[in-house]
């Protein structure tokens, strides 16, 4: 069963309006007229990190890329609880502690609980996050987005699947993209500083294409992006890839943690973000650049299962 | 590292008051006036569940278990977050759905949302959940036991044990035990009654020696148990053993989920519970029965790691 099937059979129990069908990258609760915000992901050695990455690193990631789906919904942390698997090996458990203090440190997010159990010698490290947050500027969806709006990414895409790639081939330079992947950075001030400005709002962690095309699913409008400007570093642009085939690279690379918003197009952005397409009426994803239409990448991004 | 040793290395980043300096069972925030109840447990395949339970019954346990911990702060669940591991087996997957639309449909706990992984072939199921709740009877910790409380525990203990001991040995017979293990029943209302009353509570989950003297412990208390007042099915009372021997083993079996909890011996308690003990100043549990002191047993309960 793949994860989009399976969420689909989910889906039928998470009625409540808080779940918001599953669509969205957090589930919202109304506390007391608070807009609590709610997240949980796991992360998979060999699937989500490299068994060798530094269990410093790993730590962050995993608080980092769920502190960033409350950064899509405009929300400020209250606190993380852990879901943490021991597997025997003292220095790697010691390493993901301080790695984890560093990241809760730098984000002024407190522990707040969790479970620890031990797993079977030789199983893979499955860990999982919960965090908590709060938004006080109106928690946008992923739904909301209206035909005539445009679509912005803040900073710049695929420097952690370049800086996966560089890993995977076993280089350590550039630094940028590795840091980019291994140390993801939550846009929490931003994504409290567009909430109340934005019509939907999510974080990119897929994939710009994939997450975009979700955008625009859960929005039920048609999406035309323009992949000349999609905002690359001068790394990424590095890569000995031709125009088009480096810029689809980047757009279907997981891991950026930027976030993509629906705004009006004439809206003044409080931070820096850039344009990278517009929604209309009707459905599907349709991709340009300065040589005319873009077919469709078989994978527009990254997929589980 | 053992489960202790890992999360004394965790309080440091635990400062936060509501994280309970990872005493309890729970977290707990105040959301403008709310108290907001939050805990996370993980279970794995081989370790708190055998790899041919039924995924049904693997599902309820994994909401039980944290509606469970909900129940123990007086709270009423306001939904669930599920960290799931796909692993290529669709009928697991799809019977595990089953299983999760049952216990949370009989719970009345929506699904808010949570994350879907793939696993490598083979690897051992973990599974997360986290779940939220509300208490409004005041949440009581685990660390606030009185010079002088009784403690008492609701229903009987060692069935759940018993029905595992049963499963490990191939047994099919008696029934009773064998549902404990696999559905236990997380005690929603008689938590939410017992809340406001009692000076700590907490939820047995490991054994009932053990989580009553990690009770006297956080209240820096001493805690003397007659093992005969404890409370015993006709299912476990029917084993072959001697009778402290088989007392013994039903207070030292995991997987209860009976509340426990300090409160006035004279307290007219709004629900069944049988009195079990009486908490002194000074520190350590000491055990009787009819015969006299009762060394402790070497394990309490159960522990991880």
């Amino acid at each position: 069963m793949s994860e989009t099937t399976f969420i689909a059979t989910l889906r039928a129990l998470a009625a409540h309006p808080g779940a918001r069908g599953l669509m969205d990258d957090a589930a919202v609760l109304d506390i007391g007229g608070a807009a609590i915000v709610l997240t949980h992901d796991t992360i998979v050695e060999g699937v989500h990190f490299l068994p060798d990455d530094p269990p410093e690193d790993v730590a962050w990631k995993l608080v980092a890329v769920n502190l960033s789906d409350l950064a899509a919904k405009g929300a400020k942390p209250l606190g993380v609880l852990a879901g943490y698997c021991l597997t025997g090996d003292d220095g790697w458990d010691a390493a993901f502690v301080r790695g984890l203090r560093d990241v809760l440190g730098h984000y002024e997010t407190p522990l707040l609980g969790g479970d620890t159990v031990s797993l079977p010698q030789g199983a893979p490290r499955v860990l999982g996050l919960t965090a908590i947050g709060r938004a006080d500027g109106g928690a946008p969806s992923r739904t909301d987005a209206r035909a005539g709006d445009a679509l912005w990414v803040t900073g710049t895409i695929g420097d952690a699947g370049y800086g996966l790639a560089l890993l995977q081939t076993g280089e350590t330079t550039p630094k940028a993209p590795i840091s980019a992947y291994r140390r993801p950075r939550p846009l929490l001030l931003e994504g409290s500083a567009l909430a109340p400005h934005v019509h939907a709002m999510m974080d990119v962690s897929d994939g710009l294409l994939i997450d975009a095309a979700r955008m625009a699913e859960a929005s039920g409008l048609a999406l035309e992006i323009d992949l000349d400007a999609a905002p690359l570093s001068p790394d990424v642009l590095a890569q000995p890839l031709d125009g088009r085939a480096l810029r689809l690279s980047a757009a279907t690379a997981g891991d950026d943690y930027q976030l993509l918003f629906a705004a009006a197009p004439d809206m003044t952005l409080p931070v820096a973000a850039t344009r990278v397409g517009t929604f209309a009426e009707g459905a599907g994803l349709t991709l340009f650049d300065r040589d005319g239409p873009v077919p469709l990448p078989e994978k527009l991004g990254y997929l589980h299962g």
